[in-house]
This record gives structure tokens, sequence and C-alpha cells, in this order.
């Protein structure tokens, strides 16, 4: 069963990454793009077929490992094969 | 209107995030997990409402500066508010 997280900094939480990429554009020729945010994608497969605790399993995974509950929200999307 | 961009390393390049996550999880109690390819998610806003070449320009902003189109792929999302 594949699987895609989506990690993104906490609102609130200041985000260098997002300011310099939202600094940057207009030099480039894209102006009034705001709010910049950048966060996380990650795939990955689970074992097994349709494991009832998919679920489970991967939001223990992303609060122990993948993602930082602190400063940062997670969503993720399980595809069935 | 805003917009939600997922870049991912290219099938091949070498992933060293996703091999360390990879490799970490065994250790917390998590078995069998395999693919694990870590990339980038950006939220942002575009200015105006409903730009017909909202796309166009993202997908160029996403060439020049968001994603490296070298070793990487996106994909983006436009949402209408």
């Amino acid at each position: 069963m594949k699987a895609k997280v989506y990690i993104t900094p906490k609102a609130g939480i200041l985000d260098p990454q997002g300011l310099t990429i939202e600094r940057s554009l207009p030099a480039l020729g894209f102006e009034g793009v705001s709010n910049v945010r950048v966060g996380k994608y990650i795939e990955l497969e689970l074992p097994g077929g349709g494991d009832a605790d998919a679920g489970d399993k991967l939001d223990r995974m992303c609060r122990k490992l993948l993602a930082n509950p602190i400063i940062e929200d997670f969503e993720y999307e399980l595809i069935e094969e």
C-alpha cells in the first residue's frame, strides 16, 4: 500500500525557506506571490495489502520520525493498489 | 488563488533523506517500509482571481526557482477560492 505524507510548518512558526522564496520571486518576474510555506512531501510503501491499521501505523510513524509535531502539521493519504 | 506544489526526486536519483528514514524505521518498530522518497511540499498564494495563465506562471516558477528540473519532478494543483 502506497502512502503520501504532507508536512507543513504550523501556522505562526517562522518559515525561513518560504520567506526566501517569497523575496526571490519578484526578481524573477513573479510579482505578488504571498504566503509561501515550504514543507516536506514523503512517498513510501507500507508492507501488506489491505492492512486495516495502516492509517494508525502511518500516524504513529509521522509523530515519531517523519514530522516534528511541535512545529509541524502533517496529513497523509493512503493509496490502495 | 492558492497553489500546492509537490516536488519529488526523479526516479534513479539518490535520495539520502529517504534512505535514512527507511533505515531508521525498523528501530522504531515499523518493519517492511520501502521506497521512501522525500521531496518538498510548497503552498503559496498567487495574486489575482481567475487568472487564466496561473498554471503557466506556476509552471515557470517551478522550473526557475521552486524545483531543480534536472534532478526533481514537480506537480502542482491550483485551488480556486
